[in-house]
């Protein structure tokens, strides 16, 4: 990656998550380019968003990117990393994958592996610098201009590699926060369906997560 | 269980979690009995936090009050719960454990059974109605007399017993929360080891969590 911003890829950008993360980092002055497996998805997609985002098929934006966020459902986790896997030797892959299973979306169904990201591990070998983050950020939210008051908990092995992530989630206007190792997902990832079961329980229209006290930013390593 | 307010056991009540939420409960006004492996122990501890404790083994709080709060290690949840069985059936069992191993705590381990909650369930059976919660909650601030800036996820099958659990929550000075299904404890039990995490990373004294939004507290069942 080169010294200036890095240009970021969100694979799956035509879906509700993905298009309001790449909107916000265009916004922000990123260079953001959306991919879709469908290529004229993306390109229409990245019309509507603005910011001059460029397009492509999912692997044509994972090759020309520095780092590569994957906002795709469950259930496509998997097939899209196969996708990708050979254009992210060595990147930054974030992997904002929520092991939901529907129609039971409001129940803690973490898989054998652990959480989604560790399955992400898994699929594209240890030379990928895996991140998790932006679990438990209401993507219609998001998708608007108002603050999204929610913390953003990002996990990885690499800590480089998760300060990268967390000046994303600054730029997008959320606070980044270190959660710790790449295994240490499960809990965000969980906390998705207690956040959708509230939602539901309490009538929220998106409800966040903050965490409380005073925390005093690391030095950068 | 009486229409008055229940007789509340804290069963490992000598240690930190344990002892903090006794003085809290007993501060509000709830009947509350300390118990130990060590009958002394609590008889000691109970003394130390005044507001009219009471105490014993745990086996005998645990048959004596309504709604029995386990606060135990890990370690020992198993053992405690086998001690207690027999004098719970048909009460609300709060199990609190956190399944932390040490030396790793800063990592999520979250055990076979998917967490410690299903494990307390299991090893007490269909009968009890077991919940889980106060996983989050920093421990030596609650000790203090202070406001904890933490919210409480309540989970169990049982709605009833939720509101119930929630209800102790709110006279220990926290907003609890229903976070659905004992299953879903696992958010709350993994988050713990991120609040580890957080409050080393950025060396803060007790890190917490909130839900954010807009909530609609439910109609009581």
């Amino acid at each position: 990656m080169s010294e200036s911003l890095p240009t970021i890829a969100v694979v799956g950008g035509t879906g509700n998550l993905g298009a309001a993360l790449a909107r916000r980092l265009g916004a922000a002055g990123r260079k953001v380019l959306i991919g879709s497996r469908d290529r004229e998805r993306a390109k229409a997609a990245a019309a509507l968003l603005g910011h001059d985002i460029g397009y492509g098929s999912n692997a044509e934006v994972a090759a020309a990117a520095d780092v590569i966020i994957v906002a795709v459902p469950f259930a496509s986790q998997r097939a899209t990393l196969q996708d990708i896997a050979a254009c992210v030797a060595g990147k930054i892959v974030v992997d904002t994958t929520v092991p939901l299973m529907p129609p039971k979306v409001m129940r803690v169904q973490l898989p054998p592996e652990g959480c989604a990201a560790l399955i992400a591990q898994q699929v594209l070998g240890v030379g990928v610098r895996v991140v998790s983050a932006f679990h438990n950020v209401a993507a219609h939210k998001l998708a608007t201009d108002e603050t999204v008051d929610c913390d953003v908990l990002v996990f990885g092995d690499d800590r480089k590699a998760r300060e990268v992530v967390i000046a994303l989630a600054d730029a997008c206007g959320l606070r980044g926060l270190h959660g710790g190792v790449l295994a240490n997902s499960a809990a965000a990832e969980a906390l998705t369906s207690i956040m959708i079961f509230i939602n539901k329980t309490y009538a929220v229209d998106g409800a966040g997560m903050r965490i409380t006290g005073s925390l005093v930013p690391p030095a950068a390593s």
